[in-house]
């Protein structure tokens, strides 16, 4: 059994938590088995009076044999 | 005044946050005078379709002179 | 350009999240040109009933040339 | 569901890979469902010509709900 | 032979070394065989003209077989 | 020269060493020129009576001019 | 309730000791309500038979709300 | 928006600098919407006469929506 | 002898160094006695063509005694 | 008592465990009173099919009052 | 201008900072030129009544030429 | 094979890239087979108009089997 990590880093403008959820569910959409992830960092960007949360992951996924 | 800390893993299916209240409440069933925790990790185990976020707390209370 | 960051740490009896809304809305009454924040550590004070949210930000602001 | 962890340091004259197996062995004899082990040290004491492997470790179990 | 580890804070209001020896002053109350301790924290709380130190250390005790 | 780094996580049910090699095995099954790789982690997850040994590497490889 | 932290570093000739109480003293003078400080760094410098003990503090102090 | 991080590591005959701009240059080539970078180590490897200087960092791209 | 620290970012299109020496010529145009400076980070932001170099320091300056 | 720390990495083309013994021995043939050693990184070199393990260790000796 | 560091551990019955303070005599012993101090570790060990109070210093000295 | 490192602090007026260069030459000139060197910190000191850059290397070299 081997697992890879990336780093994805998701933005909202909500909250840390739906940063969290856009980077997991992207993760999900492109990669197979995910099986967990670490927040790495969390943010927030300042624009006018506009917040942008950001929280970086550690997405970690099994490979599966024939990759 | 010495204070002892012990390292507690809560979980939840809904949000760090409540995952941080699932460990401090348990803190407080099981221990006296908790004063403080601080969140040491956070992170989230998937399953299926299911998400399950994790943070670890480090908790101390104060230790009562007759222990 | 040059920026400089200052640590603040915010409280709330709510939630992590406002915590930090409270530190930043903090920040942005006092310094011009607020950019960016980084969460550098969450925690919670417990006193009887009352868990008091707590998060430590580095917040960074651009110095303007006249300063 | 709620973690604990406990850090135990194991120590064998033979290699890292006993020492770590001697204090899973005794984390498992005096714990309920230990679930996981991280290794945080690793190191050698001397004395004449013996040599005793040592190696930390933080191991996680289960609490229930009933202790 | 197995270790285990405790994190202990003491406190005093003369200076950082009689917070220290408080801290190990309790561990050997209460624990068997404490063998070192590592200082991991040193801080002042202040309160009016008191000031508290304040130092945190892991503490290190033998297990006895038959714990 | 420009080298290109991936997080990889072998798994064992015998040893750290053989958990570290099939991480690196597979690594050079699907990647050229592998050159080093550096341990971040070692873990251990237990099952029952089955202990299963984790080894976390960054593996390190050279990009070919033509990638 | 937002607090705030400066880095200050003290210097004395006699103690690590008496070096935190200088800077501390000195953040006191300066600021109103400083709540707590937490050692950053222990160092000395030599000069010839002289020996300068320094500590490094992170000092939090809360702001009131007219600052 | 959801960012990912690779880990590049440049190699030059003349500086740092070079270095560096060797991994982001590769970076460009080969990913789309490189936002920034980030100096994680930096060493220098000698074989007789010549030194090596190398630098990696952690490089940072948006994804964009069809990937 | 009392120090306090202040974190700058300097930015530059040339290199780190210039980023960092701008942010030490800021430095020492607003404070009196800037003693010494370290890096604690080295980053470059990419927009289009541009590589924006940034050096984040921690600048120590003397206290005079009546501030 | 006052102790000197070196910083050693061994290798072997078998297993970590040789590369740690290989450096212990190394620091015993030339240090006296050689009294623990920690590991502080392990890694893999790979060149064609050979791999070659290496450990590095922070290995302590006690200092004999005439040296 | 080129200064090496060394790690020595100095030991005292008495206090953290006799600890300390043997270490920098050894060094001023054997060493030429030595510049500063910096602590990288604090401990006790503890053996029947006795205590045993540790020090871990980086001190650094400068090269003369003809070294 | 068994390496050793020292760390060695060069200083320059004209740049970080002159300091570290000025570290690694001293070391060449003092010991044999130098394989490379990893920079651990970056800094500035300021004495009036004078900036001296000065970059920490731990630098590593190849025991041979006589010394």
């Amino acid at each position: 059994m081997v697992f890879k990590k990336v780093l994805l880093r998701g933005a909202s403008t909500d909250s840390f938590d739906s940063a969290a959820d856009n980077a997991i569910d992207r993760a999900e959409e492109t990669l197979e088995n995910v099986k967990w992830a670490e927040v790495t960092e969390q943010g927030v960007e300042l624009a006018g009076d506009r917040r942008e949360y950001q929280v970086e992951l550690e997405v970690a996924f099994e490979l599966d044999s024939t990759e």
